[in-house]
């Protein structure tokens, strides 16, 4: 039987290679192109429901391109496609990145044409890295941005994580609670990522618990005994029904303790409303009502604009798989070689040579009045956006923040949105302004092409 | 700086688990409910795009159920959630699943109602199994649900996988091509993927590699000189001028060997014609011409249907994401409980109780006719599609077929859908008939809940 490996290992990540880019890189060592690359990651416009991108992972990814390595057993496997010279494969037996990245932090909102990182080095090296650094940047910059939305819908009231079910396999189980915990999220049921990225881990029963047992009450009863305070599941056969049972229940018996009951399916705003009402009518007016079940932002942001009396939010669904966005566009283009700036001249994929800064300057009530995509020496008010996590293939000591540090950089970045960016409806503005600078580089540079 | 890890680790899959089911498994265990559950996981509807579900990952998945366990470290993690009993946690240490698993083959066609896999033990095993189980089937089942529609709409052209950098991470990254392989796509440019699930790996030259070199046709000559009989990308600057340059190189030195041209971008049916042409014309008539860039099922049906001379196609955000229906509802659901039959009763969720088969009758012309949804007991026509892959905790010896036998078992199921199912057009029809056992166990059940 052939092993079919049910997770990829951290130690194989350099084999998670797209094959062009190893042909690339042998190309470019057999034919001695070893000066210094730049690549820049970007989007060039957004997905239709999205006024901007929550950057995620562009960061963190320095930690993974510094330990990526090809060990004896990749060597041969590599051998075995027949494709690689033996010098080539001895060369990859000693990589290592000795490069440079500038990235934004973790959480950043952006717009079209503004880079989330830049990755300077050995043209061949950075080659290798493209799909890898590609793939970590796009998961949690899909999740974090579909998940931003839901927040923003919410309010102040808390978004719990119930999507580890249907996110696209377990390192978006994962990592997504991670893009979900800078997206603001306030907890997840995912007891793995909970752990590992700190984030209060949320949950109590499922329809199975109830069904299991003798009757709706013996299960209300047990889990009210084992877990006081808990969350109760009232949906199974009859919401209302079970909402009257419990009332009487904790009437008759004080000791009993529930923090609040759950609806998961059916007209969620309309019983949230009977449901309050008889609570309240019972005197258990700390009793809360919290929802789930195929809930997104547009649902959430009409509960909250009716002030339908739910207190809280499980979301699964639409953020483990961002439905209505669930890939980005996302780039990763050469532009500049050998210190020459360049570009591609493709229909529809013109893009900007050459390293880049973004200079996001904001108005004085606080909120983003202009970035200026601008060339990396240039220098402009606000602040610079891009900023140095790895040099000569390490990371730059204190340059990637601990994850609490990340999440309150995000937040406080989040913040700075206008208020129609904030908003579900599409926006057309683009707050983006390219440098003369720029403009006069890519007018250039096309100039060569069309010359040549 | 707290910790980020990149992947998870085959160790850690037990602690990726929705907390509910942790606090169920307790409640069962604390309450000595102990007997045999059978849960189903199906979905109740085929999302809007899909006429259906090329399930994946049903069988396999008993391999990461089989290995579960927790380490002492995870049972000091659980104990910091400050919620189990330590009497609990020692269950958890001596946890292995004792229970069975039936599950249809790897890349069965299924249709609404239809289990993909039914998994009995004593429910608290069971409960614990939930959230994972339903991650790894509905990752492969969602991909390979896409790219066989993507196949289906090429015909016999080729399609191969360029998605590795729009999946939702690694994972997706890796087992996503196992799902194309069971779709029936031909190859991915995936290094890692490709040798580990047997797959033929394919690239050959991005952008960047053009851009760098000194002209496009230092780019061109280098690779021919490298990789004989490869595939150049034409598009970088401006496709028509770079396939004149391409033939005049080719007439004058007739010992340069390429195999094919690719576009990118633009209008790839139109370009297609123009470079057919000019191939054709100077006698180039072997050199094949691939396309990419952003295609879809829709874009290659309409490719194929108009005879658009493009030989193969390299398909990537479409298939990496699945974008049109990135998420499948899918339900894993308690169907009996000590031995009496058990069903929810929310508004739009209700399921069929009890153990089932699904018999499948193909008609005289060798497609489904129709498929009987049965108890477990009930005997019909037809071929059962849920097999016995786990029993007592062990997967049964020879029940997983080797990944090459998956594969030719998919094509074959595949070939017996009917046109119109294999179409991009949506069907109506429903193939399932639910057994009149079934309808009448549903019926008592329902009033079994409803007199309580």
């Amino acid at each position: 039987m052939l092993k079919q490996p049910p997770v990829v290992k951290e130690n194989d990540l350099s084999l998670l290679v797209d094959l062009y880019e190893l042909a690339m890189a042998q190309a470019y060592w057999s034919e001695g192109m070893d000066q210094t690359a730049v690549f820049s990651l970007f989007f060039r416009e957004l997905p239709a429901h999205r006024n901007f991108v929550l950057a995620c992972g562009q960061q963190n990814v320095a930690q993974v391109v510094e330990g990526l390595r090809f060990t004896d057993e990749h060597i041969e496997q590599l051998d075995s496609l027949d494709r690689f010279q033996p010098d080539f494969l001895e060369w990859l037996r000693s990589f290592h990145f000795s490069g440079s990245i500038h990235a934004v932090a973790e959480g950043t909102p952006l717009f079209p044409q503004e880079p989330l990182l830049e990755i300077e080095g050995p043209i061949a090296e950075v080659q290798l890295l493209e799909s890898l650094v590609m793939n970590y940047v796009h998961l949690e910059s899909v999740l974090a941005s579909k998940a931003v939305r839901v927040r923003f819908a919410a309010g102040d009231r808390p978004v719990v994580d119930f999507g580890m079910r249907r996110t696209h396999g377990v390192d978006a189980a994962h990592r997504g609670v991670r893009a979900y915990r800078l997206a603001g999220l306030a907890g997840t049921s995912n007891v793995l990522a909970g752990l590992d990225f700190n984030m209060p881990v949320k949950g109590t029963m499922a329809h199975s618990f109830v069904q299991s047992c003798d009757s709706e009450m013996d299960a209300f009863r047990t889990y009210a005994r084992l877990y006081p305070g808990t969350t109760l599941l009232v949906d199974t056969y009859d919401t209302v029904n079970a909402v009257r049972n419990i009332i009487q229940w904790l009437k008759e018996d004080t000791d009993a303790s529930i923090g609040g009951i759950r609806l998961d399916s059916g007209d969620l705003a309309g019983e949230a409303v009977q449901c309050r009402r008889l609570l309240d009518d019972a005197g258990f007016t700390d009793v809360k009502i919290m929802a789930s079940g195929g809930l997104d932002e547009y649902e959430i942001e009409e509960i909250v604009s009716t002030d339908v009396p739910i207190d809280g939010f499980g979301v699964g669904t639409a953020i483990a798989s961002s439905k209505d966005g669930a890939a980005l566009e996302l780039a990763f283009k050469l532009t500049e070689y050998a210190s020459l700036p360049r570009m591609k001249n493709s229909p529809g994929k013109q893009s900007f040579p050459g390293r880049k800064q973004v200079y996001r300057q904001l108005g004085t009530d606080g909120f983003i009045n202009r970035d200026i995509l601008a060339g990396r020496e240039e220098v402009f008010d606000g602040e610079s956006l891009l900023k140095p996590v790895m040099k000569d293939g390490r990371i730059i000591e204190g340059a990637i923040p601990s994850l609490d540090d990340q999440v309150a950089v995000a937040k406080q970045r989040t913040q700075t949105l206008p208020a129609q960016f904030r908003s579900l409806k599409p926006v057309k503005e683009n707050p983006v302004v390219i440098s003369d600078f720029l403009r006069a580089l890519q007018r250039d540079t096309l100039e060569k092409i069309s010359n040549r």
